[in-house]
């Protein structure tokens, strides 16, 4: 009996390896068995199949790869329905059966679909239909999805479509393969080897973009390069979008304002100057010659030393519209981006893109979109929305989020975005117009916008799991979700993510969208609470550096965004300071202007305030502030014992990866707090409160800390 | 009938996506189902298992994976033999029943093992034995080998051990993970989650090493940081040392010379001076507090800009024997590396190393080897072998290979370098004592050495498949292989790598070793035939360029090499010219003075030669160049319809690829075939030879071609 049990162990311990351990490529397109698929006689008993297009070709193995993936067997492919429980996709021209159903498609649009229980010829079948091929794709995922999760009802009646019409990733890739601000490996494109190797990862990417409706992608970084717009570079990223296309994927380029002088010999670029103009229209002519249905330019002008009208007196708006007038003709699209502070401006940092875009309101051709990111400063872990957003209801406002985490702990930190994200979103822009959300300014609702988008900025990499961690995973699939719709909220968008890429076990389930959902106030915690701001490393971002006060440019100091001095702390924005909130609608910027009203998640961002100013929950700041510090690595302390308690619902692959992560989590944010702490205190003069442990190390330790490759710098 | 072949045709259409396409991942260490085995009752019906220390346990897992997978089901594990048939694995130390038998390990020294086919106690067994853990493990991925490659015998009695003591990789990888003169993606060490994050890659790195014998890895560039020594990172590298140190591979690190400098704050680097010498032992010992087994440091020094012993007027040996004397407590050794040309030389690039090192014969502290390229210039296609092997008996002469592809085509290119590698191996030095060949100087064998080693610049990064490219992965095996024996074929190292990496099928096997085995010929054809040598674009190195003749150094041009002009081409390095054939033994040396006694394959290499020179084909040399670069842009279209021709024999995923690198290959063939033509005939002023066809482009349009961001640049 002894000898037995001992076996038993040792067979244990040399358990199969599997052939490939998990590793998280699949991403949130898992199709392995479920136990309650199908889920009724009714539904998908077989495939009627279409391949009337590339992109329907593309529905089809799709459907019948995930199809039979969850049931566990094959699912029989038929031309017509045989019998109950055929599942139709297509459009009314691709297919005479849909044709001839009523589905009320005339409500969803280019890109919606309808996914509906029916009836044909007395036989129970389901229909995902679009008006066009990639509707009836965006439905197949839809109906998917429903599987994964185990929500597929008894009779569906599902309408949807997409409530922005640009749902864009930005890659901050260069053309060495370089990500900037990447922490998942180097660029998912291999240049070198296209247009000649299409790297099946493509197809991969354009699969997973598909199914959560992102319906373009800027192959190339904001810091252009003009190189990317040569023949040679076009040819290659011609041929990626020949792999994107039949998933309704549509490439985009960043163009480098000075182009024309780098590789058109010019000697200027001004936009009003003929030559110029001639160039850029020779150009995306050109460019439109390799990719019929390019989509456009995402352009960083005038911004932190990239080339710009202003470099020969013209404005943003003469910039933008010279590229507009020429891609107009092709249906192309410009996205200027309003991220700009000039090395030259003693202004606030956070006024300066509304102070340069609103005097342009309305000169905008019709093909320009402005692209403003959330917040008025840059992807903080917490920011107020921008007072552009509600202020140029002439201009079509894209969003722009940053999905890969510069300012939130890299790929190491468990940090879900979909509650930022949403938190911009709600924002009630105070205007006077009813339900003046950003979000609705930014579908275009609010102000009758035909055109409208919403960017984010790429965590995707070479990694095997895409995006350097597992959960980072889950802010890809939110931004694509809230692009679609940005009234989904970011909980049941995590519930949806954690089915999908982990399992339906509510026992996993329910504890894991827990953890996810504070994960962001924890990173806002240990990092910057109550609205501060900009206290990272300098260069990389890697880790704290409030102390920095002797870069060259001011508004590159920590220092100069927290202002802490002997009496308090933050940056007074209020009408006796910057007046940065003078830039929000009245009603806001009442709210915003008294530290009274100031949210104080938000305090330190538009006050400064003293070190003894009591806080609502009787504490002085200075306590208060501390007390966010602890609370910060008290949360990823919790979610370690979280995500441990999940050992054995889920693969040994990513739990391993997950843990070892949550590990460097809690050693950063300790890091971070200590580091923080140890700082203010030398300002404050002010001891700790009781029961709050003193930094680990002096605060000249931690300014010593040097981290010279860390990785995704600029 | 008809519906029905429709439907067949539709399912086919729609046939199962795999999980995961095969990504070629698992290296050559495939374990899935042999239909023939297991061969015999005789073997592994059982696993006698042993986790006496890690590298048993690791043993264990290996064998009963391996031996599982190919089995297609899992092998008992037991304690004892229980049955006819049972494998036992470890050393007299672990095993009382390996003990007890009388194997003769006193053959096999630190590394090597038997394998034997035994009785105990009347029933047949099979013994993997080694004096050490790790002898164990080489053997049992003989064992495994063997049963991959269907060449399992009845009874078995191998005996193995290592020719040469150090087996390395060395990894020219940078801190920030850019990889010099790699194609295969990022570096795999994550500088930047170390030590905290030990990716499972790291273990697949370490299995593959040991399974092909390679015992050492340099972690880091030669072309060295200082910052590899600081704590922070020593603490990395002790991690990784921890996940390699089971499978016999121990980890080294660059030494940049001026680090005193840098981290020490010393005013200089002399190694003479006792602040520097104390500087280095104080640093040595703290490395050994990290990483107790260590295994020593590779240096390049004063060569192409680094810094080194010259720079205080002192020599190689000074600065090598200072680091030696610090490393001899610790059993540390010094590779010093011979591969050196100076800025200001006015001499032959390819005399320098000679000319250097030559007069420090003898001077070489016990624990220093030189270590030496495998020919005089730099990795090009061909070279003859370097003069430094066989005229330094009293210094272990280290050879240094490089597995990466920076000069034969990068990843794309189908080039197997075995018989690269085999020739400078099989070379005779033509010294007075027997056997002289280099493989005898770099085994130690010749003169009595009882260090000696083999280094290959590694091609692994981060892509999926390790190396870029299927096929670079036997590159990768066939340098360990040789490593630990220069005497196996290339061929057999071939035949065995395909069998384990693709298939047993005959069909498959012959044609593509035979394929594999023209390659890198056919690659000297399209590049630098007949001992031409350099011709690659500046920098990157990539494409043809043997125009280039204004780079500030003179060997930096390409010019510099051919030498090409009215008359001829060539480099004339007999006594005439500048007499490099001179620091060859006189035997070798006469062979290669006399244009006559050249071999054809380096006749350019050693003379400037008319371009009316008769060849022994009976063409004039013109039109054997000629000749030579159709037959190596003839060569890969073959290379082509052997490997389209195994469609169906070999996974959908690597074939694929392997087809389209087949076809960049032969694109860039072309281009080089026509380019260096339309270069040389500019100059030769000579007709193609009949039926050669002209150059597709103008000289001019070969010139104009650049490419910024090729990849692995220095």
């Amino acid at each position: 009996m002894k000898h037995r049990a001992l076996l038993a162990v040792l067979a244990a311990a040399f358990v199969y390896l599997p052939a490939h351990a998990e590793d998280g490529y699949d991403l949130w397109l898992r199709y392995g068995q479920q136990s309650s698929y199908p889920p009724s006689a009714e539904h998908s008993r077989e495939l009627v199949h279409s391949d009337a297009s590339p992109t329907l070709a593309a529905v089809g193995r799709e459907l019948a790869s995930g199809l039979g993936g969850l049931a566990g067997a094959p699912i029989p492919v038929v031309r017509e329905p045989s019998r109950p429980g055929a599942l139709l996709y297509g459009t009314p021209r691709s297919s005479a059966l849909i044709a001839g159903l009523s589905l009320g498609l005339e409500r969803v649009g280019p890109e919606g679909y309808v996914i509906r229980s029916v009836t044909l010829g007395g036989k129970a079948a389901t229909v995902i239909a679009g008006n066009t091929d990639v509707g009836a794709l965006y439905g197949a995922f839809h109906y998917l999805r429903l599987v994964q999760t185990r929500a597929l009802a008894q009779n569906l009646d599902i309408v949807s479509r997409p409530r922005t019409r640009l749902r864009l990733l930005n890659h901050w890739d260069n053309l060495d393969g370089h990500v900037e601000r990447g922490y998942a490996g180097q660029s998912i494109w291999d240049w070198h080897k296209l247009p000649d190797w299409l790297d099946p990862r493509y197809t991969d990417y354009a699969r997973a973009c598909a199914s959560i409706g992102i319906n373009g992608s800027v192959l190339t970084n904001v810091n252009a390069n003009a190189t990317s717009l040569t023949p040679a570079y076009l040819e290659k990223a011609a041929a990626l979008a020949g792999v994107l296309r039949p998933y309704g994927v549509r490439v985009y380029l960043t163009a480098r304002f000075s182009a024309p002088i780098e590789l058109g010999g010019l000697k200027t670029a001004d936009p009003l100057d003929p030559g110029v103009r001639a160039w850029w229209k020779a150009k995306i002519d050109e460019i439109y010659r390799y990719i019929p249905d390019f989509g456009g330019f995402l352009v960083k002008a005038n911004s932190e030393g990239q080339p710009g009208p202003q470099d020969y007196q013209r404005n943003h708006a003469d910039g933008a519209n010279m590229l507009a007038e020429a891609l107009a003709p092709h249906d192309g699209i410009v996205m200027w981006r309003a991220f700009v502070y000039a090395s030259s401006a003693t202004e606030d940092r956070a006024k300066q893109a509304h102070a340069e875009f609103l005097p342009l309101e309305g000169r905008f051709a019709k093909n320009v979109l402005v692209q403003v990111k959330n917040g008025p400063i840059d992807f903080q872990p917490r920011e107020p929305f921008s007072p552009l957003f509600g202020a140029m209801p002439k201009t079509p406002l894209m969003m722009e989020f940053q999905i890969t985490k510069e300012y939130l702990g890299f790929a190491t930190h468990l940090a879900y975005l979909a509650p930022l994200f949403e938190e911009a979103l709600d924002a009630d822009t105070g205007s006077a117009r009813k339900g003046s959300t950003v979000a609705r300014v930014v579908t275009g609702e609010l102000d009758q916008h035909e055109l409208s988008g919403m960017a984010g900025v790429a965590n995707i990499g070479a990694d095997r799991n895409w995006s350097g961690s597992h959960f980072d995973q889950a802010n890809w699939y939110a931004f694509g979700r809230l692009a679609w719709d940005p009234d989904v909220s970011s909980q049941a968008i995590a519930e949806e993510w954690v089915r999908m890429t982990f399992s339906n076990d509510p026992a996993f389930v329910q504890p894991v969208v827990e953890m996810m959902m504070g994960s962001r106030e924890a990173v806002v915690d240990y990092m910057t609470p109550l609205g501060l701001a900009h206290l990272m490393g300098t260069g990389h971002h890697y880790g704290p550096a409030p102390w920095v006060s002797d870069l060259s440019r001011p508004e590159w100091n920590p220092a100069y965004y927290h202002r802490a001095d002997a009496n308090g702390i933050g940056f007074e924005r209020g009408p006796k300071g910057s007046n940065a909130t003078g830039q929000y609608s009245p009603r806001v910027a009442a709210a915003f202007a008294d530290p009274k009203k100031t949210p104080e998640n938000l305090l330190l961002w538009f006050h400064h305030v003293s070190w003894d100013h009591k806080m609502s929950s009787g504490r002085t700041l200075w306590d208060e502030l501390v007390t966010h510090y602890d609370r910060g690595v008290g949360k990823v302390r919790q979610m370690r014992l979280t995500w441990e308690a999940q050992s054995g619902r889920v693969d040994a692959g990513r739990f391993a990866q997950v843990s070892a992560f949550l590990a460097i989590q809690e050693k950063e944010a300790q890091w971070w707090r200590d580091a923080c702490i140890a700082y203010f205190q030398s300002i404050s003069k002010r001891p700790l409160p009781v029961g709050s442990a003193p930094p680990a190390h002096s605060l000249d330790y931690y300014k010593s800390l040097k981290f010279p490759y860390a990785p995704g710098r600029g």
